[in-house]
């Protein structure tokens, strides 16, 4: 398996610990999920009904403030493992570094992957790709120069994961354009990853196709009723976009005793330059707190927001160890 | 979208009423549930680990009965959706009438599809698929005639999405080996559609080839905790057997009054030749009690179980009105 976030598995076996002692900061998931409440026992017995998935759709197109055709995923992940046979052509072009599924499904696919470091790099590309902002360094990227790009490419996939609650940066609005393919996660914010939902929007073309690969079934009843009531809630989604910025903060202030540089991040994560990433992935390891940190990168510290004052005081008491 | 069983949606819009007043015997879907009980916040926030992935797998490996490769997947037809890459090949043989599933997506991906009546002219595909026991007629296979048509296929795909407490007619224990891939549903038997979980057993290279089209995460935390739970019940597996049994014997005699010739069925559903389907379907759905019928078959009428003695009397009185 690639390296990811996430994966408890190895700190377990690494450090010790069952996972549930753990804190996972090693992910971009918002550790204050949506409440999942009561889930009707329909939505687990039943198949999803083409009404039912329609509906979150449209509770997906409300939040994302589009009028784009839109497929629910299970996850941006799911639609990522359909692009190889979505998009033609041979060379895809990724801005990175970034989230490293791209590059591993189209290379297995046979794509030429190309990594570039800058967005005029990815002209020329069948298949272009732009994680914005961009995981794990938190780059941004002007929705003007995105769209400049557009004609310059096959198609043009831009990962909007860490977009909630920084509209101003999202495409989603100008995801019927057809070489526009604009995926959503909805796990990471709304704190809900093991649901398995996240969003294509584009063109009808793309969606339509997209829609037939992933069959009549693509999301979990489950899916269906908490997400559309997530989606819908934006009280709740305001809330906690104020309270992460508020965390934010926090948590960059927190790490500063250690001489960690903040190099960028989004609203779900922060990425550090540290003396020896490693070194502080241990220091960090020996609480039983989780981070993230990348083999090509040996000063890079990624780490997620703790979710409650039990978290932060186990997190200050690490760095203060 | 295709015809299945389970669209309330079409029955609403031809017969009215709310999707929740009617009686879905249109699926063979247990209409009595594994209870789904407390699903704890880790399965909704975490990424599903691979500990987890792995628990989940070995459950299956021990309700199947076997010691194959098995990989989780979001229900049956998931694994359906990447048949025409897991094969090599142009020429598809399916055993008909079956699921139109197999069809459809192997013809939408450009594969050369014949529908053949019986075992012997399945041999010299590429891929040849059984659905045992059969949806919608019954039809059984037994293993020593599947496994002496293997070498004379190029891969072998069962589908035992009927075939819980009929172990006697699984392949799952042959299911490593290379050429063999066998399907199973969770939903049906367990009445958990809603949830989207299946298992594809099948030879090493095969069940890596679907992981890697399936991505890292197949199946929803939901899906682990609740099929996990469920897959090592066997007391509760046991009674449902038994319990569905006395029921397609019930059904069968109810239906006597019409006239209505069993043709097949499994534990899930029966199948009935009727001098007209179509009215058939309207006098059932007079009573909010949907059915499945056949454009291409004219008598036919598939009906699942009533889940419990109140949608029996609702289906007496519809009969005897």
């Amino acid at each position: 398996m690639r390296e990811h976030g996430g994966n408890l598995d190895l700190a377990v076996q690494r450090f010790g610990g069952r996972a549930r002692d753990w804190i996972d900061l090693s992910t971009g998931i918002n550790r204050q999920p949506y409440p999942v409440g009561e889930v009707e026992s329909h939505f687990w017995s039943a198949l999803p009904s083409r009404t039912e998935i329609e509906s979150l759709n449209e509770a997906a197109r409300q939040a994302y403030a589009t009028n784009a055709p839109v497929l629910a995923m299970g996850g941006a992940q799911a639609a990522i493992q359909l692009l190889p046979r979505l998009a033609s052509g041979s060379r895809a072009h990724i801005l990175a570094p970034t989230y490293n599924e791209y590059a591993a499904v189209l290379s297995a696919a046979g794509w030429d992957v190309v990594e570039v470091p800058g967005l005029d790099a990815l002209a020329g590309a069948d298949l272009a790709v732009v994680v914005n902002p961009n995981n794990p360094d938190g780059r941004r990227h002007d929705r003007d120069d995105l769209l400049t790009l557009l004609p310059r490419v096959g198609r043009l996939v831009i990962d909007e994961s860490f977009a909630d609650a920084v509209p101003e940066l999202s495409l989603a609005a100008e995801a019927g354009r057809p070489s526009l393919l604009v995926l959503r996660s909805f796990g990471k914010f709304y704190g809900l990853a093991g649901l398995r939902l996240g969003f294509a929007l584009g063109g009808e073309g793309d969606i339509a196709a997209l829609s037939a690969m992933a069959g009549p079934w693509p999301v979990s009843g489950a899916a269906i009723a908490v997400g559309r009531r997530a989606l819908l809630d934006h009280d709740w989604a305001k809330a906690t976009a104020t309270r992460l910025e508020r965390d934010c903060e926090r948590l960059d202030a927190e790490v500063k005793s250690q001489g960690w540089r903040l190099l960028g991040g989004t609203l779900l994560f922060r990425l550090y330059e540290t003396e020896d990433a490693q070194a502080a992935q241990e220091l960090l390891a020996g609480a039983r707190i989780w981070s993230r940190i990348f083999e090509q990168r040996p000063g890079w510290l990624r780490l997620g927001l703790p979710g409650n004052e039990t978290e932060w005081a186990r997190l200050a008491a690490a760095l203060s160890g």
